[in-house]
């Protein structure tokens, strides 16, 4: 390991995973931190709930197709919403560089509370802090959330019932919020702007749930994108998983992008896309009712979990050779999120 | 109100006050953001949880008495504990200058693993987001945490028991925590060095709970002092309080050093200490109680509960005559906690 903090350790790749395990697990280490979800699933009293948290550092703070603020309500829903939780409480904490303009904070706050009804989540506590200027960049956001997960979807979020023909789904396509901050930050033009993805997809996968779609497994697919999350789920329950890189949805201006910055769409961030395990009878369901929702339009089954190959992620490339998918290594754009 | 963040909106006193106020409860706005505490007291399920955030910006990391990390535990276990919760859970959000030292972060993981234990709490989820060199001063930290409320116990947060004859408790020394941090910034030094008093609150709170005290209210005392705690309790239900400056606790050296600064110790800020409202008829037996605690062997009754002068704080000063506390406005000492 460095000895010093680099930039790649915020990329939610592995160089993150490394310094979690060789940091943190090591000092907090316990059951509950070591599992596959972001969100802790644990016991409160009667009730099982899920518990997480997230800073946002995105720059810009104001980005094509949302802010800093409806950013934070939106991956703190989502990651609650994965484990099969219903979210149902917000905290936010501020750092705030001295300096900042109140009118912006008001259009923040203001995009805070319109996410929140959206999701039907309540923001209930916050914190303040101010610094001075140069000591942050403008605005920092902190969102944790909890929700509550239903007895029948306790598995989900360990991913208990996955196994072999289960079929991997995403809800769109992959990308658009990453090139938008790119997009943002390098003045870059495309014919067809690329926004944000951000969305609450706590409803969306409500609609799966209430329906009676098995789902074995849910991830959102932020930062380190849908080769990461993949990756992880291989190695963590070490089962294989075949992607066919024909079918896996890319913009064409978002492909374009990668193209010239030599990024991979693979590794790219989203903040309203969800990838879902789901049993083999119910995948083809699951894909038409995700088609229903506004957030799902483009929804597309882009793989399998397999018996062979276990620990890995297996790409059928459009070229027809096979590669091997890892975690992302090191960062392709840092403040993403 | 100002077009831009001014450092004292993020003091704890008035100018935060009005900023939450102007900005937050007008966009968030509900019934549980508007009450008595750092903590949101809620439902969920069948459980009554308390719900809390607080991100940590202190300046320096580390300072005599501890560092950013078990600050951050003990603030948010502290939060939760005067709802009269019982902590469970922690998050911990890091955001973390490029080039800062790993050793130094494996320094802050122990302290915050070791205090965690200490106060019987489970830190169970976590973010990690890493800026570029000069876009945030080495390390800013996020806990937010869960604790669950006994039934007997829902009264405490909202102060619906408070009452005329009450006493105010304050369980030791006010104003170690600021003054051991600009001690650090200025490099001060006295002849008995005084530390932070930073500690986990919970247990301590626990022994009063236990042994049947009928506890009305409570309030950790952190930024804005035991001033701000007292004009807030005054204002928000209604009560009259009076208190007597010549039994409030505060050492030599943190008194010597508010006369040569132009600090009132009033409004120092505290990360050990917690202003409580008893019962009259308990009020003797909760200070020998509170002295048995390694965290209250300077516990005081410094006041009570008044009918009269509803809304206001009168402090019987020590040359005899009366004055109103109010609300601390504008900011001491930056970056505190």
């Amino acid at each position: 390991m460095t000895k010093t903090i680099l930039i790649g350790h915020g990329s939610g790749g592995l160089m993150t995973t490394n310094l979690i395990r060789d940091v943190f697990l090591k000092n907090f280490g316990n059951t509950i931190l070591d599992h596959l979800s972001d969100a802790a699933v644990t016991q409160a009293g009667k009730e099982t709930i899920a518990f997480t948290t997230d800073s946002f550092v995105v720059d810009p703070v104001f980005f094509p197709g949302g802010n800093i603020g409806n950013l934070a309500v939106c991956g703190t829903v989502n990651d609650l919403s994965v484990t099969g939780a219903t979210p149902l409480y917000l905290s936010c904490g501020f750092i705030i560089e001295e300096g900042f303009s109140i009118n912006e904070l008001e259009k923040i706050a203001s995009a805070m509370a319109d996410e929140a009804k959206k999701a039907g989540i309540q923001i209930v506590t916050g914190d303040t802090k101010v610094v001075k200027k140069g000591q942050c960049d403008r605005i920092f956001i902190n969102t944790s959330g909890i929700g509550i997960i239903a007895p029948g979807y306790t598995h989900i979020s360990k991913g208990l019932h996955v196994k072999a023909g289960d079929r991997i789904i995403v809800n769109g396509f992959l990308g658009d919020h990453e090139i938008a901050i790119l997009a943002a930050r390098e003045q870059l033009e495309f014919d067809q702007p690329v926004k944000s993805d951000v969305a609450p997809l706590n409803h969306m996968i409500g609609e799966l749930l209430n329906a009676g779609i098995d789902i074995h497994f849910m991830r959102d697919i932020t930062r380190g994108g849908i080769g990461t999350v993949l990756s992880e789920l291989a190695g963590k329950i070490n089962i294989g998983i075949t992607i066919d890189e024909s079918v896996i949805p890319v913009r064409e201006q978002v492909a374009g992008a990668c193209e010239i910055y030599g990024f991979n769409p693979l590794y790219l961030a989203n903040e309203g896309k969800v990838m879902l395990v789901i049993a083999e009878k119910d995948a083809k369901k699951a894909v038409e009712l995700l088609r229903k929702n506004e957030y799902g339009r483009e929804a597309r089954m882009i793989g399998e979990i397999t018996d062979t190959n276990r620990g890995k992620v297996i790409m059928n490339s459009v070229i027809g050779s096979k590669r091997i998918i890892d975690k992302l290594t090191g960062e392709q754009l840092p403040r993403i999120c």
